[in-house]
Order: structure tokens, then C-alpha cells, then sequence
């Protein structure tokens, strides 16, 4: 296998493409903070300023200066801290969490009911951490991290809608999130502080989450284990989180040398992908139903384009860490659909959103949840994968 | 125009179609309540009790007994009755609002995060006082308007996620729906207790959403009636809602003898119908950018039963009140397109959604957010307009 014209691809993607496209539009040069709603031409058509999208931006440009890419880009580094600066001085709560989203200006517009905006947070102040080695970076990190940990029991506080007669379930998200958070601690903060949460968090997903006989992850299980069949809230499928959860760990057990686990991972990434492929449009659908009852959510059948990189990282690593031919087809097969969907023929960056049979119904280059985040993450990551195989 | 053959199809329609379908398949017989999530052939795909789709089931069965159609059919009344009773032991809060879900056997499972629970429950009660004249009815559906009024200022309550950054807006459902529970409450309880909230939710209505030069309803608009045509929630439109809103409008108009209301109300919907239909593939958008920049919802471009059911309505009621052949266009267009594309082939009932090109992207019959109301109510009010009309 030649990978040198993937590899050339995929960092033209990435240098020539996706960081350009983002670096020219995204930069609120009057306000501070990120624009993230860019229209198709990069044109701005909303102002306000949500945290995920606002962090992930800080967290990507900080680690593509770390990477192999950044030496002597202080225009990318300058771009992490700015927006730091920004989102600590007008998102953090005195707890330490985050609120969701800030208007133009920097206020914040609505409270801390995602748990997810503390979880970007710690994600980009660790990799400005690695960066430059400022302490202040470290601290933030892990203050937001503390509060990640914090509200995991209660993720959404005060604005929990549950009552006593909903059924309680265990979130896939909450666990595979932290699993990858305490990843990216160890790599950015050079810690094992969270050693011990990331285990477990692994732990929760591969045990309690993978349904044995049907073969495929589910996203909500009950504490004690067992899945519910009876309601589409127990039944929901997420298959390109599921694929996004299983490099999650096969990344945990490389770091760990942990053969088992990723022997694991990867046959569970293999059911993933049988599962929430359509084997009649191709690319992976966005929601299922365990049992192919109605999905309540009128959107279940689009493809967008996050689960197809998070199924790119996932086919590549369990292709590097197995060698078995199954993963490199799955991988083959995601990057055609992918480049040939997604990719904009026109003003740069990906479409996210298409529909079943593959046509975009947005042509919109980001939003409230598109940002600078899974494409260049899916492009770096999976350019490290081709070079070690390149290299073997 | 011969009415004849409509007549004939829309009252096939509702008694040997759509009533059966939920007569059949939504009355749990264990834990009383009712069922609204309904695969294609009726089977029980989610048993949680979602209070719209409740209190809905109970408005629809005590409008219909007292109806032309209800003669004798104690069953129908029935029905409403047990329902009502379940909802108000189980669901009802000591301030007389109503939480938004129960469980199957009925204990809250969510909390009153919706405003338009208690608009239902408000409307099931006056129509079983209508069906019944027994007190006890009036008095629940008075007290469920009393809370409905009392929480417009701030309808999320303790859920309210917005902060002092957040842009404030008008929500156009909330006065579109006042506008037509006023005309509910006059009807079944025979007062004129709601009249001056009526007419002053209309009075928004029409003065402050309809924006002159885009000509097309918006959903949310500032306080002080500016449009923010800057963010996406500020163009946020639903062509549907819109047309519903102005058959409500349409309605009180001729309730009141207001001519002139009439008249406006009928050249709005001209109007949204011009800016809300898909003229590559037919039928209405669910969701629009009033300025064509992205939406940020996912399913904008689909296809989905209720706003045509709304858009049947709307271009009856406007034809029989104004005459113009215009709106009797656009009812045979959107009745074709209703019954080719929605109507289920097998099993009774139509499906919701469709995506843009017209095909089921599900197979349900009732659900989270379908249960049965803007079909039957569409059918019985269609009925109503060509009676109407072939009786000149």
C-alpha cells in the first residue's frame, strides 16, 4: 500500500484548505472570540458566540502549533491565546464551569446546562498548556477539568427537567468524553492525575455499553447495565459517536500497552461500522433505532460529516494496530464517500450536513455545531496514522 | 365547484381512516392514558406519556362527539373522559400547570418546561365541558388558561436557560396559540372572559410578525416589533405555524364580523404560501431562513404532515370568506399533495415526514410530536369550510 497520496491529501486539506478557510473568517477582530456561524463563502450569518464551538477553535489551533505542522506558526498560537483570553474572561462562572453560549459582545447569553462546554474548556487551555508551558494554561485546565468530574452526577444542574418517574440512564457520551479527556491530560499535562477516571470511564463504555447480541454500542443504559428495548430513548444509536468512543480507546490502549483492550476496541469498531452503514446510499447514518423501530429525531437518516471523520480515525487506527485488510477497506471506503461528498467545491472547508442519499441540505462551512474541530482533528490524526504505516 | 367528491373522500377520511387507526391502537387499557408513539401498523413503539400528545388525544375524541359526526358515539366521549381523568390524578401540579411527560403507569417523568401543556389540558377540558356541560370540566379548563396566561411572561419558568446577554423576543406561538385558545374558551364555555387577551394576542399577531417588506410571518421578533435579521433565531421562520396562525385569525375575524381582519389575515396567507412552498418539489418547507442563510435546524428542508394540514385550513377558510379563486388553487394543490404524498398505503393513518423530495423518512403513525389532532382537526374543519361552500 502507497500511502504517499493520501498523505499529500490530506495535508493539502488540512494547510491549504480547512486552516486557511478558518483563519481568514473566524476571527471576530472587533469583539474578540470566534465567529463559527460562516455561511458557504465564509460570510458571517449569525454573531453569537457558543462555548464548544468557541473552545474547540482554541483547542485546535493550539494543537496543530504543537504538531508536526506548527513550527513557527505564531499566527495559529496567537489565535489559541487570544480566544482564551476572551471566553475566561466572559464564559467562565465562578464555579469554574462555562456558560453555553455568549452573545457578540461577550455576555453571557445562556447558562451552564452542558457539561460539554467545561469539557472544550479544559481540552483547549491543556493543549495551550503544551504549547507554551504557561502555567496559567495548566491551572485552567485543570479547574475546568475538576469541573467536567464535578457535574458529571448531575451534568445538566438546575436545568434537569427528569423526575422521579423518568427512567434514569447512564449517558455513553459522559464516559467516552472523559476517557478522552483524561487522554488528553496525560499527552498535554503530562500528569496522571486522571488516570484513574480515564480507566474507569473506559471501563463504563466497553462493559456496560456494547450490546452483546445485537453488536453495537448503545448511547443510553441503565446504571446497573442493562439495556432498555422498550423506549427509543434506550434504544438510540449513535454510530459515529460509537466509532469516535472506539479510537478513543484503542488511543488509551496503545498509550497503555494494552493489547486486550484494543483487540476489543477494534472488533467493536468492525460491528460499528456493519451497523450504521446504509448499504444503499453509503456513508454512515446520523441516528438508529437498536431495533429499527421509528426514530423520534427527523433527522436519523441524514449524513453529516463529523461520524465520517471520527469513522476515518477509527478505520485507521484499527487498521495500524491490527493490520487486519477489513479495517483498511472501511477506511478506503469512508475517504472516498467522504471527499467526494463533503468537500466544498467551492470557498473551501466541508459541507456538514447532507441528506440520505448524499446531497447537502446546508451549504453552510460551520454553525452552532460545526466549528474548526472534527475535520482538521480527523485530517492531523489520521495523517500520523499514514505515516507510521508509511514508515513500517 | 362541485364539493360533492371532497365532501365524500375527507369524511372517508376521518371515520373510516384516521378515527379507527387511534381508536384502535392509542387507549392503554393497563395503565390508562394514552399511547401516542405508533409504528405504521399501530404497534407500541415508546410507552411514555407526553402531555400534548395527551391532552390533544382528549380535545380531538370530545370535539369530535360534539361534533355533526358524534351523534351516539358515547365511545368517543368515553375516551375523553378517561383521559382526562388520568391526566389531571397524574400529570396536574399544585399550581395547575401540567408537567411535560409521565411514565407509562403515569408518574411525572418530566417537568412543566412547556407553557403549551397547559394550553392542551386548557382545551381538552373546555371541549369536554362543551360534550358534557358538567362543571367540574369548565372549571379545570379555566384554571389550566388561568396558569397558561400567568406563565407567557417567562414560559420555561425554572428551566429558562437565557441569560441578561441573550437577545429578547416575542415568541409568535405563544400569542398564535392565545390568540386561538381565546376562541376555544368562547366557544365551548360560552364566555367572553378571554376576549381582550384574544383580541390582543391577534393584534400582535398581525402588527408585529408579519414583516412588510419580506412579506412572510416571523416566529420571533423584539420586543419593541424591530426584526433582527441578524441572527438566525431572528429569521428564524415556520411557514406552517404561520399559516395556521392566520386561519385562527381568519377565524375570530368572522366570529366578530371584522371584515377588515379577514382581509389582511387572507393576504398574509397568500403571502405565506408564496414564501413557504418548494417549487422544485412541492409542498411546504418546515423551516426557513427568512433572508435564505442557513438554518440552523437539520430537518428545515422536510416535508412534515402538520403544516400542510394547517395550510389545508388556511386556504379553505380564506377562499370561503374572500372568494379569490387564488386560495381555491392553493387548497386543490395542497390536497393533492397531501393525499399523494402523506397518506399511508397500508395500515391506516398518514406519516409525518417526508424529506424534501417526498419520501417517508419514517414509517410512524403517531409519536412524540404526532398524535391525534392537526390531521382529524384538518378533516373536520375541512369538512366544515366545503359544506360551507356547497351550500351557496
Amino acid at each position: 500500500m502507497d500511502w504517499t497520496p493520501f498523505i499529500q491529501r490530506y495535508e493539502d486539506e488540512l494547510l491549504k484548505n480547512v486552516i486557511p478557510f478558518w483563519q481568514e473568517h473566524c476571527i471576530d477582530r472587533e469583539c474578540g472570540g470566534f465567529f463559527s456561524c460562516l455561511d458557504r463563502d465564509g460570510s458571517v450569518y449569525d454573531p453569537n458566540k457558543y462555548m464548544w464551538m468557541q473552545w474547540r477553535i482554541v483547542y485546535m489551533f493550539a494543537t496543530l502549533y504543537s504538531s508536526e505542522y506548527g513550527k513557527g506558526r505564531e499566527d495559529w498560537l496567537q489565535i489559541a491565546r487570544d480566544g482564551y483570553d476572551f471566553l475566561v474572561a466572559h464564559g467562565r462562572l465562578d464555579d469554574g464551569s462555562y456558560c453555553f453560549q455568549l452573545n457578540r459582545k461577550g455576555e453571557p447569553a445562556m447558562g451552564p446546562f452542558s457539561i460539554f462546554s467545561d469539557c472544550f474548556a479544559a481540552m483547549g487551555a491543556a493543549a495551550l498548556f503544551r504549547a507554551t508551558g504557561e502555567e496559567m494554561y495548566k491551572h485552567e485546565a485543570e479547574s475546568a477539568m475538576t469541573s467536567y468530574i464535578r457535574r458529571i452526577p448531575n451534568p445538566k444542574g438546575k436545568y434537569e427537567k427528569s423526575l422521579p418517574g423518568k427512567e434514569r440512564y447512564l449517558s455513553h457520551g459522559s464516559y467516552m468524553i472523559l476517557a478522552n479527556l483524561g487522554c488528553e491530560m496525560r499527552d498535554c499535562l503530562d500528569t496522571d492525575r486522571y488516570d484513574a477516571e480515564c480507566r474507569q470511564a473506559i471501563n463504563t463504555v466497553m462493559d456496560k455499553f456494547f450490546h452483546p447480541g445485537l453488536r453495537v454500542i448503545f448511547e443510553n443504559v441503565r446504571p446497573d447495565g442493562s439495556f432498555d428495548l422498550d423506549s427509543s430513548e434506550g434504544r438510540f444509536l449513535n454510530p459515529g459517536h460509537g466509532l469516535e468512543s472506539m479510537w478513543f480507546v484503542m488511543r488509551y490502549g496503545e498509550t497503555h500497552g494494552d493489547r486486550k483492550l484494543i483487540r476489543r476496541a477494534a472488533d467493536y469498531t468492525d460491528a460499528q461500522f456493519r451497523f450504521g452503514s446504509d448499504p444503499e446510499f453509503g456513508g454512515i447514518f446520523y441516528f438508529m433505532d437498536a431495533l429499527g423501530k421509528p426514530s423520534p429525531e427527523l433527522q436519523h437518516d441524514m449524513k453529516l460529516w463529523w461520524p465520517h471523520n471520527e469513522a476515518t480515525i477509527a478505520a485507521l487506527y484499527a487498521y495500524r494496530l491490527t493490520g487486519e485488510p477489513r479495517f483498511l477497506d472501511r477506511f478506503l471506503e469512508i475517504d472516498a464517500y467522504s471527499f467526494s461528498h463533503f468537500r466544498a467545491p467551492l470557498y473551501g472547508e466541508w459541507f456538514g450536513y447532507l441528506n440520505r442519499r448524499g446531497e447537502p441540505t446546508h451549504l453552510l462551512k460551520g454553525g452552532k455545531w460545526k466549528t474548526f474541530f472534527h475535520l482538521p482533528r480527523c485530517l492531523l490524526i489520521s495523517l500520523r496514522q499514514m505515516k507510521l504505516l508509511a514508515s513500517r
